[in-house]
């Protein structure tokens, strides 16, 4: 099978909203009237990114959830997306689980694949996806204020524990490790979330390093302090919820800095509490109030009794 | 050195055109009113695309390069691009060519970096670029018209020929040598010829899988044939005019189906060949008149006395 029958025979759709699709030179968008056009690429290498043992399906869909992820930290709805493979070979039934994957999570949110590359290499997936945002309203990281309440969507640190279980750092009950793995590889990126707090967060960043290393991009860019209560952390690992008994130290790693979680970071003021919930809860996502900003720079992860934790989280860094 | 120190040093620039550049989870873009945005993505693995030995500088001016060449071929002024750089480790000296490269390209057309992604892993560079076209006047793949003139800009096959130099099948004396590497290494995106063709040609593709290849694809979307005339291959390589004597059968295959050239081919109607040379004038581009479009399907090469040539030749595929 050559290049263009393998383009033709899993990824070139029919565009629907998009004036030109996959065949020509470029693809061609138009945002409407009055938006701007939110643009985020994200590549994952195999070993680095994904086991190369996981379930293709899975895999495509993650490749195209991290970028909508990024859509949704935006307050953006999705368009449209590029994909670039570097395959290894051509293996049909890993290129049909991929597509299936990816279509499905693509066809959900209603974006649409528009281009793209395809050649021989080590396995590497670079999606470049589009989004529209009404001009000037965007959700970005630099608006968090002092007084502002600090929420997270969903779950976090189950992404972390499954890939703990997989390294053989901590041994899981079937089941728990079973819905910890989908929360890894098939991650939900909060896209109806994020559209529903336009107007109300102040700053939003997607959670894809660890909660306190992406929090600190938000402080950077806003000039701001912020307080975690540690007391959240079990809490937020769904595994806790199914019954998993974890170290303290432990859990609060996972929740705090495990990474891969892709839900949404955001901050809105304390007097539009009703307003987030309400927005929450017309986007169907769980939200929980975990901290607040402050005037004070830095990140303080409190105990119980108000008192700031000793220990020192690390953010995700591919280079460290 | 972490990844965002990385990427604060060699790659955050501030952005002019775009209302928002690197660092958020998003890029924003806004293409002016009546304008369709122009959206292209190439993937470079290494020891595929390029060899391992390449100056960074270079690299980095063809990373950009080929997807200009892709806007370029529809007509759309370079806006903006992103960019997804997986790394085997941190080369601070390699990092600094491959951004002196990138960024004096981007310069020249006022196309801003405006976001992606840096991991670990084997060495693979996606840029993403997005380019302004007004809305409806593309340049397509599938506008070419029987009786049509069949056009190419600048030379061709100099870039296969220093690869061929590369893999020993062809000795070059030093200086012809270098001029095709620079060829290969650094090609030239046509992107004034694109935008003066704008309402001229009727059809155009860059020529990055050697002219026949992509000529194909040209006459599937328009569904007609076309003739190429042979005798003009000896024009058409540089390193002939430089001197350089080669088999009549080896030089038809490097101008023909060398691959890499990043040149335009395009269709025009004869009745406007005054208008092409005009447009081609005004962007600083040769341009040939290489043969012309007919209705009956197939694409012919013809010898002097306009009898087809028996020989095959064929267009590169990733996967054959």
């Amino acid at each position: 099978m050559g290049e263009f029958d393998l383009i033709a025979r899993y990824f070139d759709r029919p565009v629907r909203r998009s004036p030109l699709g996959i065949g020509d030179d470029c693809a061609l968008l138009q945002p409407a009237a009055g938006m701007q056009l939110a643009v985020t690429s994200d590549m994952l290498v195999e070993g680095r990114h994904f086991l190369s043992t996981v379930d293709p399906r899975r895999l495509g869909h993650k490749a195209l959830a991290v970028n909508l992820s990024d859509l949704a930290a935006c307050g953006a709805r999705p368009l449209a997306f590029t994909l670039s493979l570097a395959l290894p070979a051509v293996d049909q039934a890993w290129l049909a689980g991929f597509a299936q994957g990816l279509f499905a999570l693509a066809g959900e949110h209603g974006c649409e694949l528009v281009g793209g590359d395809t050649t021989r290499g080590p396995l590497c997936i670079n999606i470049t996806a589009f989004g529209e945002v009404p001009a000037g309203r965007a959700l970005l990281r630099s608006g968090a204020r002092p007084g502002d309440d600090l929420w997270v969507s969903g779950t976090l640190g189950d992404a972390r524990l499954a890939l703990e279980a997989f390294r053989g750092t901590i041994a899981l009950p079937q089941a728990i490790f079973e819905a910890a793995r989908l929360r890894m590889e098939q991650p939900q990126p909060r896209v109806a979330l994020g559209q529903a707090l336009l107007g109300i967060a102040t700053s939003a960043i997607d959670i894809s390093d660890g909660l306190l290393g992406d929090l600190g991009h938000i402080l950077r860019r806003s000039g701001v302090g912020a307080s975690v209560q540690a007391a959240c952390a079990p809490g937020l690992l769904a595994a806790t919820g199914a019954g998993l008994q974890l170290d303290e130290t432990l859990l609060q790693e996972l929740v705090l800095a495990g990474g891969d979680d892709y839900e949404l970071a955001f901050t809105a003021p304390a007097a539009q509490r009703d307003d987030v919930t309400a927005a929450a809860a017309r986007a169907g996502t769980a939200v929980t109030c975990i901290g607040s900003i402050a005037a004070t720079p830095g990140l303080r992860v409190l105990d119980a009794a108000g008192l700031p934790l000793p220990r020192q989280f690390a953010g995700f860094d591919h280079f460290r």
